[in-house]
């Protein structure tokens, strides 16, 4: 019985969290630990948990100190240091569906389309990904056209003006995931800017997700992607 | 040559405009009039353009006297009421892809779902409709969760908190497309809480468009359940 | 006299604070010392001054070198750390009035919950906390739906998409009490996204206290389930 | 089978509403109907299926001619004009449970008081209404301090600097429902100043609900006086 | 003396404007009178008072009846009703300095893109306008980009997601005036979301005018491209 | 007793409002009524009560059906259509105290600036106003600069960017009023770009009230320079 | 020369400020350097140039290091710690005008209320200091209210509802300037609650400064009780 | 082929970016690095890949260590602390075009300008910079006149109430580049008072780049000024 009921004051809290075991069998995709509230103790306990699982346990979110604690537990545990992502098994199962293809405006935001394109290879999906593709150089994004259209979804990954996705989506007939990045000065307003402008994307077939979700357009984009 | 080119000032504008002809070959998709910024002159003279193409065209956001610009022109055209859309040919084309379930979360969210339900089968999907089944009565959408697991994609239009989404992504598999609707008392922000309540679902798989964008969320569906 | 009268400048503040000593008669309920803004110096000087007194004092927000500061005067103190809350005397009174049933969606929202509980307890009240019942997993939630019903209030402490005060309220007669918590990606905006869901709440019966307000949620709780 | 399901695109939308009449069973309150998103033709329809039901259903936010819909179906329905709230049958039932004192702190607040207490009222319990009792003129709100004392709950509603709460929770151990009205010059932005106000009560035992949210003021009042 | 004082109460106000009849000599420019706040009678008024004046003035954001007094005081005004602008006299100066360029991202764009051409006409650059060449149709703008080059200034009016300032300040030297026109869906916020895009546009050499200000644009694309 | 106390639904709300009849004497300043919350009736029934009032009665934000039905109690009222603000009796009393300058940034503020004007000549202070004196044309201003330094308080209305204050509390030592207006373009946000603008004043000595406050502007540069 | 013209490049930026040495005789108040922006040498260097001045010289918002800095040229002069505030030369001059009440609502609110206070008696007013006066305890001003009616201005800090000064302003003839406070939980938004709050405030006569802006708020006092 | 294209996941990111080689060519201008988001091997490996181009490049925002990295592989660059920019080559080239005159308001404002000033500096342009010029004092701003108005372009760089762009744009003819910085206490909200400030100004010729941004406002100020 993993719920916590705590009638009484005590020193500490025992949080052990309901892992939902069946998640997999019911929604069809693993589980992901998103480790930004945890602390290194809860870490390890659920590292410990997951060891002989078979399906992929994917940890988000993990900054220096909270992925020690995961690999402390699982030192073979496969750990992307700029995406923060750690998986479980470390290999990734095999590909099956249409390609997922990550686009990345700017180096800046490279770290949350990582975490896209592991999230959704991880998911089972053959991805690749592009970086440096902003709308102030457009030839670059033209450039890349081919392996853009081959595309059965395009997850774009943009800070400052959030224009990347409208541009791609104005050129393919595949849905975009548009993930809002918080890179950008002051009016950037940590990605709000970004996230209105891909909300009001002037071409339809584009789909937002919240600011610097990474897993959340990876696992997106595995979804749609499906074989 | 369609685009306009006024060197001088003159008594008014010959706003004509470039209809994207090739739209629907390049990107795979049928054009759609966004008619809330036009006036009816504007649209009457779009409608005679359309008239002979082959291809559907969607009349987005048609107010009272819109509509009946359009209709002056094209008099067979669909035309729903509620969702203030109407389309030519009044014939959707043949279904193909996967099924596309659209909710509302209440009555007051039914013409945005409308619209997006609409604009798929228009697109070309099989779709169904569902409404009323609004958290607070959890029941009613667990009643139906046969059918709602049978799409390929859902559509989830709803106001107020906005979080029938995340109810919904956690029960099924597939994509869900949340639409927030601009229903709600003050600090609904016009649809603001829902929106925000959306990008912030608990459960992954959630995309997320503008607020009472039925179009953008059917155009959408209509591509990730494309065939 | 207690208040501070000071007239001419001064190389310090003698910053006595105007205990509010016979609240708990006129109220009827115990005084709570917010540490957030105050120095460890402060603290112990108020630590002196409650030690004799036989009603309880809470100490909220108490970062670490805050509770060190009570506790060198009130050693005997009960403290948890995860809730950031000290109480004196240690010994909860015995309890009275309805069951307060406190509610975390995650992990991550358990010091809020726990602070809830924490203060409903030293209130006086009977308290039972659930941990990991977020709506991106129903079934969690309805597998404790008996005990849920037994509350006289329901206190649900959620970040993200704050979801689940609707559906909770929309499953039971007793009022519920929403806290939102500043957990969440970019969007969440330290909370907003949560506290403007639960006020748009779409079932009644729902009372909203500020962001991460663990203690004004136990203390409204205590009141509505008071004998 | 109440739900709407429609394949095929049609000329209207036959909106039948899935009305949730079991729920004063589950929840034990009476079904509310929010008419501000309604056409006269559906509640009307409503109407005709709510006429012959034993138990209290009220229409909430009935402008002129929704209010004028309701009446051709239910001449008899009790209606207040100012509250824009009908309630059918028009007797409200014996009261039970403890006294629900409502605030409005200016004329101005008077319509979501006014709304407040009926709710209260036709859900069962005892209510009494006091009228421009707001801080800038404290003798009014001290001079009523006896019968707000009496008060199982209290529910505040005000508008501008939403200060009366925050005085109000401070004179009395009964909880206190918050309403922030939309009163008030420019940067009360539509009732956001007096709802951060209300949130930020420096007095614990206050609970906010929407803005102008009288129905939820009444219904949570009504939970919690519950005998 | 053209200065208003007004030392006792009256029946109206005497709102006699100091109309500011050296600016042109001093700044460079001539005046504008800005209609939005302004009565029927008081421009009249100021129509009389400019007739004989050799420069240029223009009446911009005025409505029917606003422009309807200027018209009767000044017949032979030019009126460009999309514009919502009037020029006296009629016939605008010979051109000077370098060419400036307006955008329109859509047709609703057009009024604003409109203001600021017409502005900058009557302040002497030679203008050319190009309407309906947002991202999401690139092949639009690139085709009309050998006009684009050939300006000394563009000014680009877009609303909704705001990208296309981004793109073409990518593809110029020449500076680029943004003007975000109140055109989009809910989560447009009137503008906001293409201003905050453009204030973030990726490409430097982006100059943010206010939302809808058409006037503005043109009159800064004057003094860029000024002699 | 004027407060109403009502135990049962009614028809109407009999919404007699508690006036502060001795608020003169308390306070030592006149009452206002404000009424754009009120309707028809509750005005012409406040104008009755205070007919026979010596000391002075305000009536501000009257539209003109409100102004009307004060009018049509009180005939001899003072009315200014602009300031849309009322008085009763209509001859302000003697002057006293110190001088009050107010100063309108544009011809648009002017409403504003002209109920400030009024009410502290209402309230007894010798006043006077200065139009169109906005800092574009800084001339202006400094050419009033002797009637300026004579005020013992001045108050300033300005839109737009709000930056008249500035300028002028860097000019003089007395203190200044800032009053911003919802005068302006979209990004003006119905006047929260002036307010902010105001309470970020570069020079010290600004004190802002609430946007289009000209009665509380005038209000409080009466009591600042009362005698 | 004071003035910096740089014309090319240089390793580092000799920023010499342009020191307003005729200030005190033009706007009749001594000068005040806010520390915040500056750097050590920066301040080191404005103390040496002020050492030999007559007038006052309030350094603001000076942090740790940035006092040391000026203590370092003037070790003699006046520092309060709590307040951030340095004053040289360190006696304040004798007092003249009228009384100045500062009043901080809470604890937490006594640096803001502290600078207020030491502002105002350096600018040469008499001034008091009352703590804890928050609403939530009526008593306790309202046990005060002599002293509070003695002023000739009264400044209230105060964070969370902001609610003290509409409390007090509705208690006195004289001028009330609130500063609000970033004191609170999360939806005080670092203080944006209580300025609303107090803009918004119901009893006329209430000024409002910038959060946390306590040397305004004094100045403005010293300006208002000037003789 | 300089684009990432990564097929599996890998331990870490080779972030490889497309260095726009040819933009100087295509657009006139050189590149700029914004360092901000980079790391120092990153940056090291830009700072060797640019070595041996004759054109400049600079690199924004660089904090200490990553102006380290970039020097450790170009020790001879230009580095101006302050302003947080290098320049490679160090020499910038010969002056071309109008003069550009940067102007702040403040000494807090001073980093910001310099950024602007040194950018269009090594664009090409004869560049001057005068600082402490806020309206505040505005005989310092009139003093400087004449250069003001020697520009063919100024940039004015202001925080707290924005206001200057506003006056000096009402003093010249030339365009007014207005950089928002993040100075100012609370309700400052990071630059968002200044920026709003500067979209709203009440004089023509004024336009806004995003806060803090001192790169795009010289950017912008030496396309505007080009020979």
């Amino acid at each position: 019985m993993p719920l916590v009921i705590m009638a009484e004051p005590a020193d500490g809290i025992a949080s052990f969290v309901d892992l939902d075991h069946d998640r997999a069998a019911r929604r069809g995709y693993p589980e992901a630990i998103f480790c930004a509230g945890k602390t290194p103790e809860q870490l390890a306990l659920i590292a410990t948990q997951v060891r002989d699982r078979p399906e992929v346990t994917l940890f988000t979110r993990a900054g220096k100190e909270q992925a020690a604690a995961v690999l402390s537990e699982l030192p073979e545990a496969f750990h992307d240091h700029d995406a923060a992502l750690l998986a479980w098994p470390p290999t990734p199962p095999d590909t099956d569906g249409g390609l997922v293809v990550v686009l990345a405006a700017g180096t800046s935001d490279l770290p949350v389309a990582r975490e896209a394109q592991l999230t959704a290879r991880y998911l089972g999906r053959p991805t690749e990904l592009v970086v440096d593709v902003g709308v102030a150089g457009l030839h670059r994004v033209l450039r890349r056209l081919d392996l853009i259209r081959s595309a059965r979804v395009v997850v774009v990954a943009a800070g400052m003006d959030g224009a990347l996705p409208s541009v791609v989506a104005g050129l393919i007939s595949a849905p975009v995931i548009a993930v809002p990045t918080s890179v950008g000065y002051g009016a950037a307003f940590e990605g709000l800017a970004a996230l209105l402008a891909m909300l009001n994307a002037c071409a339809p077939g584009v789909a937002v997700v919240n600011i610097d979700n990474g897993y959340g357009a990876g696992h997106l984009a595995a979804q749609i992607a499906a074989p």
